[in-house]
């Protein structure tokens, strides 16, 4: 393991985050509140600490898969480590582990909170939870990627390691260049919704903070009640971001590089407009009963899907009163999760898809035992290294979330609440069922609980493996 | 398809049925209960058509995997098409859906009833009831092939597709003759534990009733207590065997060809028994407040895990009282299910095993991606094709789960009662929580969630691939 250049990328993290963190000081300056100190305090100690931790040039430039993966888990537990601590210094979280929680699902763009009000918080500190959000959506690491002048073998493997879905999203022969296109796409759509926001009569700072939240498919919002409160133009808006960013963003490099045929034809993309089509109007027929007319229940039921499946976790009606075919519906999109390639979570529609497809092709093959029929996916043939680690994800992914179940299970809450509460965490969704519902939090989960949790969102944002690599022997030995 | 030889086999099943059915019709006559005449009837009019049915050899002798699927998917629906109508004729369970879900339930070896007071049955009705497990346990096509005089090529097919775990327990190079030394073994343990029953004080009714439904692993039993109210000494005798019968019955094989060091060294009946003492610990610890005594807590939480485990389904108290975690682990010990080619269903330990091992393998070829190691159990190498089809089990499990537990939510019961009835009914074990606990029946469940549990009981004992194959279209194409 090279240690030298694991460290010396740490360090890079810790100089970004010091940076970034500027910026709730600056939101807390401009409004004269005295916790942006805090901000202020933690931002210097980080770019001091990543300055130092920089001028030892790594010696040895040897970076393997390992060393990604590695690089990337320590990268966000650090991330999560100091984004955490202003949140203790103004008071607002008097509890490290309570301010870590609400940190790791800042980053993670899981949005589940330990706040059972939120309307007390500092602008500041406000900023600074929803913009982890932003940061965490596309990856910081592509950021540093994107920004710093290194170059080698570790850039794939730090892209690889960090971006979402089963295969790498890489779009120009470099992954520098790659990590720009991404970040300028991102920053455009953010742009894009804040303007529109504005429109809407929302302040600059509503409109910034809750775009953070949108487009890195977060879910923390500025209000106890989520989005309930919000104008039907502002909900809209937040609803087409949502959809909007749990889309791939290979698919709107695509249009940029003018090939629209191309992006429309990318069979994950119709079967997550299909799959949130059908699963509104399942809803919306089902829990029709809660709304004065059909065309309010269908408005609802599409925010609460798109919502879930991009795995925001917005919300403008507590769904945790629908009948529990609707809660079935939604529980079943937290595992389906957004796109390969987006900012949202889950397992991924085009995982999905090669697993139908695989089922299918499992059934043909008892069928006709002599047919050998290579898979397809946008008329490219999957290759078996790809069909095995979407296998293997599936395996790995039910065995973390029984294995979490029974640890959580120790508090003693209901069934449902823990089910429903390790599903939205590992999928980075935020609100679940019951205790955890929308008009509920995580706080009353025990310490022990409460790290459990924690590991699930980094392995559901970081696809597992970079996490478990952490805790193998292995990893560890010369 | 070589529709003759199948209609030839499903001839044969019909004419075991009716045979069988015999045996009920003569406890009815012996007890003097006029029910009995309703299991003479189907019995006639089985046997018969089962014999016009047979008059016609098939011509051709094709028989591949597809037809083996087929045929014994058939044959199960078939035996609980016919299996229900007797207690519809003797009117005890008047809706035929019911007397269905009821036949499934114990051809399956399932054990969950949709009766809530199983003590009103005639002896005749009770006997056939639970005479139903016994059949289902070790497999009719099994026994048919132990039986009658068949040869050739399908032999191997039906076996492979009505035994249970990931690769077939042909014992001796010839099929007919694994049949029969498994039957062999089968009567033997049911014969012995008649005996030990008998010695606890039990009538030779109840004591050859109760083996049925204990070797077969179904959990059907002849009070409304389940096994609660029966004596200490019985409790164990039914403990020990459920124990026995959730264990591959190759074991056993080696036992009697003085092989006991191979027998004990197997990794599958190491892990089955280092789940349920850690499992029972766990429970007896987290339990003990329900109890008077730590032994006590530590006795019930032994035969509960041993139930669960090996999906049978007894219960000696109401689970569904026990603090969270207990029920979690019961949960999971639904899904890992009892060891592979015993009587039992469930995922199976030895795919358990398998599964851990590759998530094991899956980690160290991240941190050594040069590595190829290739995984073993019992000391011999897994082959590709076994380590495929059980990664493709868990991936068709899972959807086929949660595809079920949508489908039941419709009838708007709890999150927990759907989640784990369709575990219950899906792993074959019997009761679940809440709604389907111990206390509680499936009566309740539309008739459509009714259909959806049957397939899911059939699919889980045949384990997937038969009853997907059904649903094929190009199973049916010539």
């Amino acid at each position: 393991m090279n240690y030298g250049i694991i460290l010396y990328i740490l360090a890079s993290v810790l100089e970004f985050v010091g940076a970034f963190m500027l910026l709730p000081f600056l939101v807390g300056l401009i409004c004269g509140e005295t916790q942006s100190i805090a901000f202020l305090i933690v931002a210097g100690a980080s770019l001091l600490l990543g300055f130092l931790g920089r001028l030892k040039k790594p010696k040895s430039t040897v970076f393997y898969a390992r060393e990604g993966f590695v690089t990337v888990s320590l990268s966000w537990i650090l991330l999560s480590l100091v984004g955490a601590v202003p949140f203790v210094l103004t008071g607002e979280i008097p509890s490290y582990v309570d301010a870590l929680f609400e940190t790791v699902s800042g980053f993670t763009t899981t949005g589940g909170t330990i706040l059972s009000d939120v309307e007390v918080l500092a602008r500041c500190t406000q900023f600074w939870r929803l913009f982890t959000h932003w940061l965490g959506g596309m990856g910081v690491l592509v950021l540093i990627l994107a920004i710093l002048p290194l170059s080698g073998s570790y850039n794939m493997h730090l892209m690889r390691a960090e971006s979402t879905g089963p295969t790498v999203g890489k779009l120009v022969p470099k992954v520098k260049s790659s990590a720009r296109i991404l970040y300028g796409i991102y920053i455009g759509i953010t742009l894009i919704e804040i303007l529109l926001l504005l429109c809407g009569g929302l302040s600059l700072y509503e409109s910034s903070t809750l775009t953070f939240s949108t487009v890195g498919t977060g879910g923390f919002g500025l209000l106890n009640s989520s989005t309930a409160d919000y104008s039907r133009y502002v909900q809209t808006v937040l609803l087409i971001f949502m959809l909007l960013c749990g889309i791939s963003f290979n698919i709107y490099y695509l249009f940029l590089a003018r090939k629209p045929k191309e992006a429309l034809q990318s069979e994950e993309l119709r079967t997550y407009l299909g799959i949130i089509a059908g699963s509104a109007l399942l809803i919306a027929w089902n829990a029709r009963g809660h709304f004065v007319s059909l065309g309010e229940s269908i408005y609802h039921a599409l925010f609460q899907v798109v919502s879930v499946i991009t795995t925001t976790g917005f919300t403008t009606y507590d769904f945790n009163l629908w009948p529990v075919f609707s809660k079935t519906i939604l529980f079943l999109l937290m595992i389906v999760g957004a796109c390969a390639g987006s900012t949202g979570g889950g397992l991924k529609v085009s995982r999905l898809v090669v697993l139908l497809k695989s089922i299918k092709s499992e059934i043909t093959q008892v069928i006709h035992p002599r047919s050998v029929k290579k898979l397809h996916m946008d008329g490219r043939g999957l290759s078996v290294n790809v069909m095995h680690s979407i296998r293997m994800y599936l395996v790995i992914y039910v065995a973390i979330y029984f294995v979490s179940v029974l640890l959580v299970s120790v508090d003693n809450f209901s069934f449902e609440t823990n089910l429903s509460a390790v599903m939205a965490m590992f999928n980075n969704i935020g609100p679940g069922f019951d205790m955890v519902g929308p008009t509920g939090n995580f706080a009353a989960f025990s310490v022990f609980s409460k790290l459990v949790l924690m590991f699930d969102m980094l392995a559901g944002r970081l696809e597992l493996l970079p996490m478990l690599v952490l805790f193998s022997v292995k990893t560890w030995k010369k």
